[in-house]
């Protein structure tokens, strides 16, 4: 048995250093999604996190730990997503400058967000790249030399996993009144998230059955967990944007298959019925990323445990999307 | 000095009848609008109660004080939006019969939403009338003589205004360990909402200041605080459906113009900006009704007080929207 990259004390000393810094986000429940499923449906609400997704809880964990020297230096992240605007808040929140390297053609909001987390930060800037002339690792290991900066990536790394993983300690602290989970759905892009929750999970209550949910079009941790391997695929098209990765990391596929039996996947079309669902009945935006969990459960899928009678935990990983596109997705 | 039709006392009676049968909604808060405006904003999330808006606070406590008589025959309701969701589901949570009096030419999704609450009781019913030949005053008169059911209107009843008044004790309780507030923002109707409110706010704390909010378009209250008496106006063109009354009730006003100064106005193209903010930063759907109060402290009202260093209550009164619609307002 190899050792995995974190343990559940990583996620405890995770949790109190998120302490009064991160949201402890609520965990609300539909009569409705009930009704539709015959089980106990408890939704952590990760898009009601700061920034608007549970990146955050990775980020200032990782960096709250950065010696001295590293904090006088900063971080530097590459990401056009959720990870790009949790590292940047992580860091002005702690006061260290960041650089985040992000396409030139990224969307304005998505830019001014990053920027508005950095706003008041000395040193802290985003650096843009032409994503068809350059290539960016080159020019966030140019500007790491150069500035003394470490680089966080946005799930292959032992404190981002463990911090990831308190959202699945508070989900699961907040629903012991009425007894254990059953299952565990969370959505799975590059792992980190699965991988925290999975390891807080099995620690805190050993029968329960954490399965992650993939875009059909990007199943390479299904198909990597068949193959015993990590799969590379192509960026895969998908809505769901933060589960755009073409591989599991080198620390969170070890842990997916120690504690993840198996992958569930949904289509894009149901994805649209559940943020319509959230929209509809909870009142809540989630992203489509965010979705993964819910739709499995609301709208079947392959693989998928008989619900009826079970307490099911779901994390809703966020709800940073683009109005445009979402108000479309809505009014459909 | 003339009595009001509501108490303090009824308020708090009102809420021990909707103790764990209402939801004791969040109260949440945004670091955007608070730089935004400089001020201390608590949004109570009345968007997050049963059937998706604060009106099943005001039918409940209603049903819940019918006689046996009153409770065999039921409750009768003419409208086609919250109120009527409210009285079907406050019925049938007390196991009586609803008739709700809607336009046969509803929204499809709205009379579905009706009849799914009514689901499961007996003698419960929706009746559709052709709005441009039949008179649903006297559809609803002849019904309840005939069944002797009670007809519990939209917002002109003490029961029903002192259910609504539960909203605000509760945003007071939950913000009283900050200090008091300095000001309330309550959409404005037909008033219900807004009389409960200031009379659970003003007791609490006096010092407090109460003002409404209308869309410009259907400013009947502001015009008949102004002329000292309830001033009738066509039905008013505007998107926050929920505001689309025509006059204040004989009940509602005096309460109005005894804790309320002045009431604030704001337009459909603020209302469409405030529900893109409540998506966008707070991850929330918000229906337009519902976006008045925080639109008159995000984008300002001519008579809005300087909110600056302002400790600030807004009611977020609803989040039911037809999704085609609230989709075409998000993407613009």
């Amino acid at each position: 048995m190899t050792d995995l990259a974190i343990r559940f004390d990583d996620i405890a000393a995770a949790a109190a250093r998120l302490h009064g810094v991160a949201h402890r986000t609520p965990v609300r429940t539909s009569r409705t999604a009930d009704a539709a499923t015959g089980a106990q449906l408890f939704f952590k609400c990760e898009n009601f996190q700061r920034m608007g997704a549970f990146k955050f809880r990775g980020a200032y964990n990782a960096l709250a730990q950065f010696s001295p020297a590293q904090r006088a230096a900063g971080v530097i992240a590459f990401s056009s997503g959720n990870h790009a605007q949790a590292i940047a808040l992580s860091a002005r929140l702690l006061g260290m400058p960041s650089v985040i390297v992000m396409p030139h053609d990224s969307p304005a909001a998505k830019l001014a967000a990053t920027r508005g987390y950095q706003q008041g930060q000395a040193g802290s800037e985003v650096v843009l790249f032409d994503r068809y002339t350059e290539d960016r690792e080159a020019i966030g290991q140019r500007i790491a030399a150069e500035r003394g900066m470490t680089l966080i990536p946005p799930y292959d790394h032992p404190h981002v996993m463990a911090g990831q993983g308190t959202a699945a300690l508070e989900l699961l602290q907040d629903t012991a009144d009425g007894g254990p989970l059953d299952l565990l759905l969370v959505c799975v892009g590059g792992g980190g998230l699965i991988a925290g929750c999975a390891v807080a999970a099995k620690h805190l209550q050993t029968g329960i059955t954490v399965l992650g949910v993939e875009p059909e079009a990007g199943n390479d941790t299904q198909q990597s967990l068949a193959r015993g391997e990590i799969v590379h695929i192509a960026t895969p098209q998908t809505i769901a944007d933060g589960a755009q990765t073409q591989h599991s990391g080198q620390l969170t596929f070890p842990v997916i298959q120690r504690h993840v039996p198996r992958i569930l996947t949904v289509g894009d079309a149901q994805l649209v019925r559940t943020m319509r669902f959230f929209a509809e009945r909870m009142k809540m935006v989630v992203e489509p990323t965010g979705c993964l969990g819910a739709a499995a459960a609301l709208e079947g899928a392959e693989g998928l445990p008989d619900l009826r009678g079970k307490r099911v935990g779901i994390v809703v990983s966020g709800g940073n999307v683009d109005l445009q596109r979402y108000g479309g997705w809505l009014a459909g």
